[in-house]
């Protein structure tokens, strides 16, 4: 089978052998309803709970603190609408470089009354503290900034944000699915109510995630039903994939060190040859996480660009919302004022842990060539 | 290792060994987001619409009226919350029997001004169509009946409770999640809007599920963001899972009568060999699920003849809510009009592909000699 180079980790990541390890006798023949109590619901329970302690662990909160989701996206439209389905309609605010499912329940929410603020950036992408305190006197009761971004790798001051939240009796979520494995998360000092954690982001399998929230959190469940977790989340345990994801949090939290400093260093290595074919990379003068450059070449389309490389082997992601048919320029940029020409010129690439120099060089190779080849067509045609 | 007899066949199912095959390359070495523009995405895409067509062809309905998710729990309050969030309030019924996860969401409605009915069920778990006629005359806006009650195995005429529905302009609804694989499911002669269907109930992987619905119904999404699954549940598709539910599908279809007939012939062994032992079973007046026996032995308690039976090697479960932590019987057999003292006697045996008439007389011998056991000791302490 032809295996492209995979340079697009942060869309998903392929399952760390000691984590599929993990999961295979789950895969093989033992099974269980963690809610059964015979010998098969018990073992399901007893898996469960150790993977609950690894994933608070792996984040500084308590075992009691962990509620299991399917994933990010649940995670996040369960703090936001789950609380706000507990409260007085208000303001609701969220940065405006969210990831479409924190900024589409909040959208969600003006139907039953609120009001949505959105958080402006500066140019690289960073949160305005100004813009921010001025929401602030507003008397947000939710808020919610991502602690690093999908696209940009941009990371924010959470704690900093959050303690002002705090200080005005708001309740402060915060994003986390990109940064879990990359940098280090500790929700105690993050000091955020709400903390979102997805499975397959960190080498863990696709269908796991996690809200770890404070027990002081009022929150109305979005799945209801059988009364699993603390009854904020129904349904019946994904155990395979729950203990996939215990897993995968111990060693993102034991090896984030390590994987931080062999990826900066491809990252240097790439963004150096980038830096050569006179590409603009964004948010360069930000504090952004290890593996992500996001970056354009002027006057080359970002689409047909990911479309040229896909066929020379390696894969990675234009900076345009995938899921929609007609594609739009990435909001992140928008919001940092890059113009829309540029904007649709972006390509993220998103190392990882197979990552080599030689994935690397081939990828500046091949964009090398397809530039040239590129440059040539564009001229053609206008 | 000990591995008990499991008989708990409606609580979860092992892994068909086909779709353990089908799920392997996404296990092994094959992963991806759909969502991404290159070759991993397309190929998870491509294996995701596979999925699709094998779950719409096994209920008889269009690939795309299939809305992947999480599970059963989720289907069914993305339909009854999904569709109540683009109307304005109004009547809300569901049966007395159904599943925790349609109650609790009906129940989550009153909160947004709907009004909530119950549709009665008469001595042997079936609907009362006087009863529903006359709830039709309120106008209801949304309505759910399950196919088939986990606990009973009683299966409704749902056909022609939607059709009442429908002429009254409202929205049917149907959880299917325990008759998938056990008998006939054609959504198209249900004629339901929504049909709830779950992956690990028919030997399926955990973490995967479908909501089937009519074009014509307009949803809010559950989980907002990304805008996957046309638009109505957003996240990262679970591409393994997916893959699995789809074999299951396929093979819950083809199967399906064979399965039956080798179900059927066991349960009457079985529920000879029960009323041999003076049990009380549930519901045998109606029409069941081949697989499903529910009974009581007058005056033990079933939390701890389930108990013991699994402590003799044989996993089943009694009627009591398993998620609370005071466990309350069965509000199924409530609902019949079962005296509390006699649902507290409940235990549930659902058996599966797997099952043997080993198992069973197994079963029957065990439950015998726990029976004086227990006779005795309940005798002593009275
Ligand atoms: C920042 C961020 N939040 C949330 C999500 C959603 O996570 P999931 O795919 O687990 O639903 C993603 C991934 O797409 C993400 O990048
Ligand atoms: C009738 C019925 N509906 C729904 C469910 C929930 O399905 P899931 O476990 O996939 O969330 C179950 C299983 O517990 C069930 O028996």
């Amino acid at each position: 089978m032809f295996a492209p180079v995979y340079l697009d980790y942060n869309a998903t990541t392929p399952l760390d052998p000691a984590v599929r390890e993990a999961m295979l006798p789950w895969f093989r023949d033992r099974f269980g309803n963690a809610s059964s109590r015979h010998e098969y619901g018990r073992a399901a329970r007893k898996a469960i709970d150790e993977a609950r302690g690894q994933v608070a662990a792996a984040v500084n909160a308590h075992p009691t603190e962990v509620i299991f989701t399917s994933g990010g996206s649940e995670a996040n439209n369960l703090f936001l609408k789950g609380a706000a389905a507990t409260m007085r309609p208000g303001l609701v605010v969220v940065s405006a470089i969210e990831h479409p499912c924190v900024r589409e329940p909040a959208r969600q929410l003006l139907k039953s009354g609120w009001r949505l603020e959105e958080i402006r950036v500066d140019g690289a992408g960073r949160i305005n503290p100004q813009a921010f305190e001025g929401l602030l006197a507003e008397k947000p009761r939710l808020v919610s900034v991502m602690l690093a971004n999908n696209e940009t790798g941009v990371i924010q001051n959470v704690a900093a944000l959050a303690a002002g939240v705090r200080a005005r009796g708001g309740w402060m979520h915060c994003d986390a699915v990109q940064a879990l494995g990359k940098m280090k998360v500790d929700f105690r000092a993050l000091g955020v109510h709400g903390l979102t954690l997805s499975s397959h982001k960190i080498y863990g399998p696709i269908g796991a995630g996690a809200l770890i929230v404070d027990k002081r959190v009022e929150l109305a469940p979005l799945v209801a039903g059988g009364g699993q977790e603390r009854n904020l989340r129904s349904g019946t345990e994904n155990v395979m994939a729950i203990v996939g994801f215990g897993k995968a949090c111990e060693l993102a939290a034991a090896q984030v060190e390590e994987r931080a400093l062999h990826l900066a260093g491809l990252r240097q290595r790439l963004e150096a040859g980038l830096r050569q074919m006179d590409a603009r990379i964004f948010s360069v003068d930000a504090l952004r996480l290890p593996n992500t450059s996001f970056f354009a070449i002027p006057g080359v389309d970002g689409d047909t660009l990911v479309g040229k490389l896909d066929r020379a082997g390696f894969a990675v992601a234009s900076g345009s919302a995938c899921s929609s048919a007609n594609p739009e320029p990435s909001h992140t940029l928008l919001a940092m004022g890059v113009e829309s020409s540029l904007a649709r010129a972006a390509v993220r690439m998103s190392l990882g842990s197979a990552s080599t120099q030689q994935d690397v060089d081939g990828f500046l190779t091949a964009l090398g060539e397809n530039l040239a080849s590129l440059r040539t067509l564009t001229a053609m045609t206008v």
